[in-house]
């Protein structure tokens, strides 16, 4: 029997359509401030959050560097909880941002991407070192289904990198647009979607538009709405490709939403997830 | 009684004067590359590694994608790898170049530079993110004498990003050489080293020349000698700012020396180690 992978996108448009939702949890846990009760165990407090969003978010988006800050029991906390999400039928985003030599990088790809049962359908991946630094993932894509979205401009303030001005008048940032959706060409799915994403702050807005217009195929993944200030209001050019063509994820103001509302914090994320998903599913036109 | 915590440079200047030595030993352990006697276990590789290149390597650089390829066990693997080496008086600089906002940059700084006693002496760093993703990692070395490396060149074919032509002439990588050096200005320590350095790709002779007057006052981390194809010889012009202004790293060459010889693993990472290190300082003209 011929086993046929989906490409990463087409799971996603799938899941888009079925929960009506392009949002993203990302999950950023910190023992300090977790509910008292769960006594810093990060990974029940994960586990209690997807439960929440799962029939609000299309996925998670576990952030590596507070798994990895916590030791081998956080990294263990880091593979139970993506293993949970995905029995719980959200996507999973692995947010570590690795990038590396070819030789390297294919270690990362059989870390995250791989497999028969990989432990994350997508990885956030650096572009610096690269074409022939993210080879093995699209290797992995081809493979497994899987996907990576390339971090093309932050939602922190990295102009002085990114936004250096190119001979030929653009921005760096753009020079990077244009080879991830090089990289992405061979990867499209169904739904006329890449399985090579890539992430845009969605602190700058206009940039969010001209990402669009750069990378048609991508799916942009939009981190920086609640804590880091910026709205889904400003994101409505993110969804001209389709309804899965851009994700917004949220973090701090959904995951720790308790910590304002007083509410257990199931209930707080939960509505708090709701809420957004409406939000930007409304923003996105479809 | 008040102490005093020494720069990350001016504790490798030490080392390097005390061993003679700027060779670093990349850990890249592959559970089907060890010796079946060991049957796969990599922190008994590592840590035998480490006995035999105690002597002649001021550093060893882990590469933290094989660990955690390994999930769980790997990661384990690697913290008892960590200390293990600095246990034998070697330098621990790992390879995870790592990168992201502020905020969750500060989790990575915890996980690898921080606390009363680190897991690493340094770590390397990806400067997409620019200047506001690298302060955790500044912070850091101000308070435990901890360093980073910027991925500045690297020793694949990463050209398409980091040799991209600016609105000046300049190379990309030039940009961000600079910024690097801005960034160290202020963790120069009595040697006049920063703690602050740069990865730049053995492979590229002429890059590691201008990247030399580019940084000043940056210690190069000279990955690709040996399997990657770079020879000593070709990196003169890098020590120009003093014995301790760059570090080769050898991996592969160095840790498999047993496949091709047919020794002990220790004895011929030993043999290997000596000789490289040998050939380097002689290279260095110190």
């Amino acid at each position: 029997m011929a086993v046929v992978t989906l490409t990463f996108a087409d799971r996603l448009a799938a899941e888009v359509a079925r929960k009506r939702s392009q949002l993203v949890v990302g999950l950023d846990p910190r023992p300090e401030l977790l509910p008292v009760e769960l006594r810093g165990d990060i990974a029940r407090f994960c586990c209690g959050v997807i439960d929440a969003v799962a029939p609000h978010a299309v996925a998670v988006k576990p952030q590596l560097a507070f798994f990895e800050a916590l030791g081998i029991e956080g990294m263990a906390a880091f593979h139970k909880v993506c293993a949970y999400a995905r029995r719980a039928g959200v996507l999973v985003i692995a947010d570590g941002k690795r990038g590396d030599i070819g030789s390297t990088a294919r270690a990362y790809a059989a870390a995250y991407l791989e497999g028969d049962d990989p432990r994350a359908d997508a990885l956030t991946v650096n572009p610096w070192l690269g074409r022939e630094s993210v080879e093995p993932y699209l290797a992995a894509a081809r493979r497994h289904g899987t996907g990576i979205f390339c971090v093309v401009k932050t939602s922190n303030a990295g102009g002085d990198v990114q936004d250096v001005t190119l001979s030929d008048g653009r921005p760096m940032w753009h020079h990077v647009a244009r080879l991830v959706c090089e990289w992405g060409e061979d990867l499209v799915g169904e739904h006329g979607l890449s399985a090579v994403g890539a992430v845009v702050g969605a602190t700058h807005a206009r940039a969010v538009g001209e990402a669009r217009k750069l990378m048609p195929q991508a799916v942009l993944l939009l981190p920086g709405v609640g804590a880091q200030g910026a709205s889904p209001r400003d994101l409505e050019r993110a969804f001209t490709s389709g309804p899965a063509s851009a994700l917004v994820a949220a973090s701090r103001s959904v995951i720790y939403a308790f910590r304002d509302s007083g509410a257990d914090f199931r209930t707080a994320a939960g509505a708090q997830s709701s809420r957004l998903k409406r939000e930007v599913w409304a923003v996105s036109g479809w």
